[in-house]
């Protein structure tokens, strides 16, 4: 293999020019110019899974393979100074960059520093937009833009954002590529309807405002709408996929110049029109394309050469190799004044009966894996930034975040957690999660151990969901240790799946802690199957100091079970506690009103289960509901039940209401003491389709809300977006599915309201949600369907469950009634808390009651309730990166959403800040450093204002605001138990 | 585009050792060598046209494109010394190198040097072996080898003949290729029950003894059967087109090194064990592969490695890049003594039911038109030869035979002359001829003035077989040229259409020759539809000099049409003239009898048609008949009239029964004056499909002959083969077809005999024949199919004709009855006239009587009638190829075999031989530095013998001997009119 590389080294030609704008190839002032951009578009997984698709195994299902398209270009653009290329996922990149000798190594880096070889994106993935959390996007733009900028220096980071093929696009989105320093973003899909609007108000491209709280230029993001989806002209496609002829210039009855190239102008010009400058773009690759590079270069080449040939005749088109951020610098000199966009771009529909609004919700199971997986990780990272250097190996073995952090990583593809894939990849995410979670298992048992000194054998329970733990099933003395990864200190109410009757619980004081013992459920049975085989559930409630831990001894009691305050009824009418009552409805069974008794708020509420009957075509469209779309075959849903079997379990710390809708579908309706919402625990599944229909599940609140058809939805997790039913804020929406056309991504809230109050529900994960009606609020739970709809996964979404029989799906919506003034504080806390719970530990035994080391927080004090840490991870050997977020928006809460100062160096007690260096966020550009493009706006000019001079003891954070930093610092000490001298504060 | 360059040129490794078998990789003496042979199989037209498969067009037909598959490989090559590439196809390498630019051809020149490179076979195409004829195959080798030669010297002349897909090989090609100098032969495709025979019996390679004539081992070349047709073992296939999984030795799930490793030596062992030596060969390359080499050398490169490790652990398989000639060297240095094989491998079945017999008649005019290509192409290059150097350029415009020759290479490829293309695909076949045609008529003009040292504006009547020319048929004078290409003097039937009632022909010496008119048949009529409107024809017969021509003068004579001594009868019994009489059967009105009047033989004949009802396929065998398979329903055929109608045509030149044996199927029964041989013209078409029924078309005979279940077919226009019905002298056969699978290609005649008599019939093109049963021989005239026969083409054979009511075809068959003895000489002779038939030319207006230069002779003396002037070409500014050839076999003919004794100093009379080389018959090798490798045969060694040291006034040619020549000439005077100093001898 050696040998390979001769060819690539010795055949590097002389840099010309750097990188950046200034490397842009010259166009022609005064002629139509046609950037030609050479790229391919890599899916991290889809039909085949990430492995599959970098080594081009399994081509049987899809040809495609990674490898050989980094293979085939280098070598083209070495070859030609005027050709260039960009490339999107560091996850393959990265991967084929390990396997290159050092001689290609060094032509990919000449290539780099002369532009020619341009990354776009620079994410690990060309992330989904509806279905991820804002967390995790950071986290995965933030690896693949470190990797390049780490290799490539200053030339390898992106300039522009490039997300050709997400199947709609999040205002969040658009937010953070701005603040992560992107110059412009490129979309391939947009509702079809928008599309042609913008084509003919020659609005294809202006400036996105990715949010309403965040100063601008901060959040704006100028953005264009590509011509063609992400492919090349009609009939321009030659990649060895393509089947459109080869430019034959030679003598030969093939000889079609002539042709070729009146066809080319005629695109060309049909294109501009559509367009407001001089410079147009062209998209020349496709799917997994360039492979072989040859095949698009050489015909490009001749393309150029006969179009551009044309000139000597009279034409004004000018043809040119270019990369995005060449189209984009082009326009930028255009100086012209661009529109402003306020909203996002959901839902996506190509067609009037195909809104892609099903993949919202597509592999609830996943979703929820995946979100979980974010906590995880962020806790792991935590404890690997705490602990200190060297953590990796200790005495639970080596632990690595970085597994973890690439398999997150990957989850974020637009065919991952958006539940696109195929079964097979999607069961290969999940095979990369769990790899994941097991490196980081080590990682965490080995901070743990240093941090509290002492070296339990930790354990993790997994499948506390489904009420299986064997350690704490069997053992009569355990140690439950509770992690809280927030800034502030939280109450967790703990359940964990036991056997004995009674159990005493004493936190790390050695005081007793309130416990019950509940019986587990015959839901929760049905759902584990086999797995495990506890009879019982201890609960007790505890609490977590900010980013630490407290430990929880837990002893098994002798004696018989006594039920005690426990109770059973029949048919519960209402369940409540301190905060909130809810009363449900003596004949149904189904939930009927909620009281939030702390403001006097009563609202009738009826909750109830419906499902969607899947079209699978008619008429009007063939088009059936799948993987991506969701289209139901009439807008009635239907009941899942009229009348519900209910039945209460009642205790000192919890009170529930057990409905069962139907064999395949219940829900658990649960008051913690204490705590002031609801929890609907759901469980639906495995769906049935032996009859034939595929079906789409919701859980719908009805209530007599006056919403003047507004509801309101959160973008990524941050910022609230107002929704308005059959109604769109850029166009006059032609309205043609009311159902699914009125769906919108739910990424961790759904709310309506009238003028006072407000209901919330907070989800568990992403799903699609929706007001159908004035008052009315619906979110998607789960889906089966039993046809493909048509758009490449070529399967129908019948996930399989354990027996074949279908998924089983167990989430929880927490529903919040509060007054519109309160709800904000209540729902950005709440949310906060649920997707960045606390991380139970356990371990067998005893620890001794009042040790040193049983409870640590590396904070010297809670951060206020509106500054959320959204990153403490180790960067280096001595660094780490820090993000302090602002979790309110501007104006939602009085309270909240006050700017926040803070002093840097005096925030964390387990090491000490010798130097601060804010970033960007992605943090690979020093803040100071960032210089965006200025674009000009109708309204005026926003011009970025230069950061204020850091000074880390005075850390302001506006609303909405996220900072990063790079800390360097130093750890007090890392060895014997950091806990014994940092427990007190 | 010339930055392309920079990369192959800069890359450029040190040259190791030279080519030739020297240069071959090291192997494991005492291992299993596992010979890689990395290779592409381009077919020169098959479902896309030459050029879309040069370019890549219609890659929605297809996906191929060899420009790319040259651009590939090249640099793979360039980046590792070990790697290797076999190229076979000269008409497609031609063209890319004329595309390229120096430094690339500089790379391919020291890739060839270094023996990496190797190019096998190295004609213009891979021809066909069943429907081609020898002349056309010499021709077509010598194009390509000499580019080759020219090109790339020494180290571009292929050791190796390649034939990898022919669909059954000819033991005349393996003549012409020992003779060309060949080393060794590969093959890919026999019938099935041979191949398992040869496993078995470890018989894959043996010594291939091409001819019975010639002196081993002048023919012996040889023979290896590849292990798997021509593509690599199943599993292991790494191109773009196939699915099997690449090599992963990554850390990935999808590591696959143990299990590809142990699967690959498993197939190796087993392929072993139907070898002889430690060496083996796999095929790594199938049709239109390496469009994407990396692909294939990336995971060639990981099996070598990771199998070539296992011999740490004990194993002993060796795998190595290779070449066709370094795995045949490896098998000469093994001193192994090998079996001998003496007949051919036809007919090639792959099945019971899948005899691929119907492509020996597919595309019956196309297979006519190649013939008549053939015949028009030598008349064109022995022109431009005698009329010598500068002739290119003249009166007429610029001609050039080069046209012809490529197009006549082109339509020998196995997919072209066979009739297994596409439908469009026969059409740019054809097209090309027709350009080769009009090239060569102006090339032909040209040198007819410069010979004649007139100016005529000559005409060539191309549809002369539908009795249309429109200056005959207007003409009140013209004037008719008649070339003859034979090394002797020729009588020749002139049959021109024309309107005038009299005409008076003159020859050359003014001398009134014999003419007479007869009526246009109906039969012409409907043929030529709208194409002409002759209503007569104007017949004389004409006597061409040898290699020259005489002219003759027609006038039309004022007066009514005298039908004279023409007679019509409505029922005729016979026909006769001096040498022959026809009788025919007054019920029927088919042919019943001959008679050769001299030899007084009378032999009872039944002639007639006959269609085989198509197979689409039975219980037995999905099978259905198509372009290559013929598999008929019943064995039966189906009578295409009980009855005829006839009439007969009689004047004192031409007696013919007209037999009308259905609205689509016609003959003429005919004896010219003065012949001895019986003309069937027969016209069939267009074959009706309406009934849903395929048909295939057969005029047989039938006799009392005793046969014996034997009959004989020529091989390639050559040597005979005698054949016997289920049978194969090579393996017991298992008959499965007993009308398929008896058929055997006929190339240009049939016979059948007893101990006394013998009964040929000659054909003019390639068709299917066999006998039957005892006395009967049958052709296979015309074949129209409904159903594809899947063998890859993807369309029945439903030749759609002139208004796509299907194609209509006129032949001839000429039939001769004699004695055993006497037979030979005359279906030499009669059949070297047919291939090589006098050109006619015509000039309006009448040339003066007795003009010097109109008649013409570039011999001194005619040629002994048993050498045919096999080749008379311009082949450089001072040089011309010459070829004669003793067109006897060993024994046939008492007198005929004898060998003859030639002084080529004395041969001709236009130019003047200054020096002489004789070369192997390729002409790409100078005769005295042929030295093939030496192989050892069971009856013992056949040692070659040095060539006798060359004396040109005497140069002897043994039986089916042909000797090669490269002749340095002195044109006599090649301007005013050659035939003026030459015509007397």
């Amino acid at each position: 293999m050696g040998a390979r590389v001769g060819l690539l080294l010795l055949g590097l030609l002389g840099a010309a020019g750097g990188c950046g704008y200034e490397s842009c190839p010259a166009t022609e002032p005064k002629m139509l110019n046609v950037h030609l951009i050479p790229h391919t578009h890599n899916d991290v997984g889809w039909l085949k899974t990430v492995d599959q698709y970098f080594y081009g195994a399994r081509n049987d299902i899809q040809h495609a393979g990674v490898q050989y398209i980094l293979d085939s270009v280098m070598p083209q653009l070495q070859a030609d100074p005027t050709k260039r290329f960009v490339y999107v996922e560091v996850a393959f990149f990265y991967r084929w960059w390990q396997l290159q000798p050092e001689p290609i190594r060094q032509l990919v880096r000449e290539l780099i520093n002369q532009g020619r070889l341009e990354f776009a994106n620079g994410g690990w993935c060309m992330n989904d937009e509806a279905a991820v959390h804002y967390n995790a996007v950071v986290d995965q733009l933030t690896l693949g833009l470190r990797f390049l900028q780490e290799t490539f220096g200053a030339c390898g980071r992106p300039r522009v954002a490039w997300h050709i093929d997400p199947f709609g696009h999040a205002r969040e989105q658009a937010s953070l590529f701005a603040q992560m320093g992107f110059d412009g973003f490129f979309i391939g899909r947009l509702d079809y309807q928008d599309k042609a609007n913008r084509e003919r108000l020659r609005e294809m491209e202006q400036v996105w405002r990715g949010s309403s709280s965040l100063k601008p230029p901060a959040a704006d993001l100028f953005t264009g709408v590509l011509p063609n989806g992400y492919g090349p002209p009609f009939s321009f496609c030659w990649d060895q996929f393509c089947s459109d002829n080869p430019i034959v210039d030679d003598k030969s009855d093939e000889n079609n110049v002539a042709e070729r190239v009146s066809s080319f102008l005629r695109v060309a010009e049909a294109q501009a029109k559509h367009y407001r400058t001089n410079h147009i773009v062209m998209t020349m690759g496709s799917d997994f394309q360039y492979e072989n590079a040859n095949l698009w270069y050489k015909n490009m080449d001749k393309l150029l050469q006969h179009v551009n040939a044309q000139q000597a005749n009279g034409s004004r088109v000018h043809v040119l190799y270019s990369t995005p951020s060449c189209y984009l610098w082009a326009l930028n000199q255009a100086n012209l004044t661009w529109s402003l966009k306020h909203d996002d771009f959901f839902p996506y529909a190509d067609g009037p009966h195909q809104f892609w609004t099903g993949y919202f919700t597509s592999r609830p199971s996943f979703k929820r894996y995946e979100r979980l997986s974010n906590n995880f990780l962020q806790v792991c990272k935590q404890l690997e930034a705490l602990a200190g250097p060297g953590i990796r190996k200790g005495p639970y073995g080596e632990g690595d975040s970085s597994v973890l952090r690439r398999a997150m990583a990957v989850a974020q593809h637009h065919d991952a957690v958006s539940g696109t894939e195929k079964q097979h990849v999607a069961n290969d995410y999940a095979k990369r999660l769990a790899a994941g979670w097991e490196a980081c298992q080590v990682l965490v048992s080995n901070a743990l151990a240093t941090i509290s000194g002492s070296k339990e054998n930790f354990i993790f329970c997994n499948y506390l969901n489904m009420s299986v733990c064997p350690l704490s099933e069997a053992a009569g003395q355990f140690t439950v240790i509770l992690y809280n990864p927030l800034g502030r200190s939280v109450r967790w109410i703990v359940r964990l799946p036991v056997n004995g009757a009674q159990y005493s619980v004493m936190d790390t004081d050695g005081q007793a802690v309130l416990s019950e013992i509940i019986p587990v459920s015959n839901f929760t049975r049905q759902l584990r199957r086999d797995r495990g085989n506890a009879r019982l559930e201890l609960i007790f409630p505890a609490v977590a100091p900010a980013l630490g831990y407290a430990t929880f001894a837990v002893t098994r009691l002798a004696g018989e079970r006594q039920l005690g305050p426990q109770e059973i009824h029949a048919r519960p009418l209402e369940i409540h506690n301190e905060h909130v009552r809810v009363l449900f409805d003596p004949v149904t069974g189904l939930l009927q009103e909620i009281q939030n008794l702390d403001k006097g708020i009563t609202l009738p509420v009826t909750q109830g289960f419906f499902w969607y009957n899947a079209s699978i075509g008619n008429e009007e469209s063939s088009q059936a509901s799948g993987a991506y779309i969701f289209r139901p075959n009439r807008s009635e849903p239907i009941p899942m039940a009229w009348r519900v079997h209910t039945y209460l379990v009642k205790n000192r710390l919890v009170q529930e209401v057990y409905q069962n809708f139907s064999a395949w579908c219940s829900q658990v309706v649960r008051l913690y003491a204490g705590e002031s919402h609801v929890e609907l625990e759901w469980t639906v599944g495995p769906i049935p389709t032996d009859d034939g229909w595929g079906k789409e599940i919701i859980s719908r609140f009805d209530t007599p809300l006056e919403t003047d058809g507004c509801f309101y939805t959160d973008s990524n997790g941050r910022e609230i977006q107002e929704r308005r039913r059959n109604f769109r804020p850029t166009w006059n929406l032609s309205q043609t599915e009311p159902v699914a056309g009125n769906y919108y991504p739910v990424n961790s809230r759904i709310y309506i309201k009238n003028r006072k109050f407000q209901l919330t529900v907070l989800t568990d994960r992403s799903q699609g949600g929706t007001s159908v009606s004035d008052g009315s609020l619906e979110l998607m739970v789960h889906r089966r369907l039993l046809y493909d709809d048509d758009r490449g996964v070529g399967e129908p979404l019948m996930e399989p469950g354990d027996f074949h029989d279908g998924l089983v799906v167990r989430g929880r919506h927490l529903v919040l009634l509060d007054t519109v003034e309160s709800s904000p504080t209540r729902h950005r806390l709440q949310a906060q808390q649920e997707f960045m719970a606390p991380q139970l530990v356990l371990a067998p035994g005893s620890a001794a009651p009042s040790t040193q080391g049983q409870r640590f927080t590396a904070l010297r004090q809670d951060l206020p309730h509106n500054i959320h840490l959204l990153t403490l991870a180790q960067w280096d050997a001595n660094s780490i990166l820090l993000r302090l977020e602002h979790q309110f928006e501007q104006g939602e809460s009085a309270n909240g959403s006050q700017p926040v100062t803070l002093n840097l160096l005096n925030l964390f007690s387990s090491f000490t800040i010798t130097a601060l260096q804010e970033m960007n966020l992605a943090a690979n550009q020093r803040r100071e450093d960032v210089t965006r493009l200025t674009w000009w706006l109708e309204p005026g000019a926003a011009r970025p204002q230069p950061p204020p001079k850091l000074d880390p003891s005075r850390v302001t954070l506006e609303p909405m605001e996220i900072r990063t930093f790079l800390a360097t610092v130093q750890h007090r000490d890392t060895g014997g138990g950091l806990a014994a001298r940092w427990v007190e504060r």
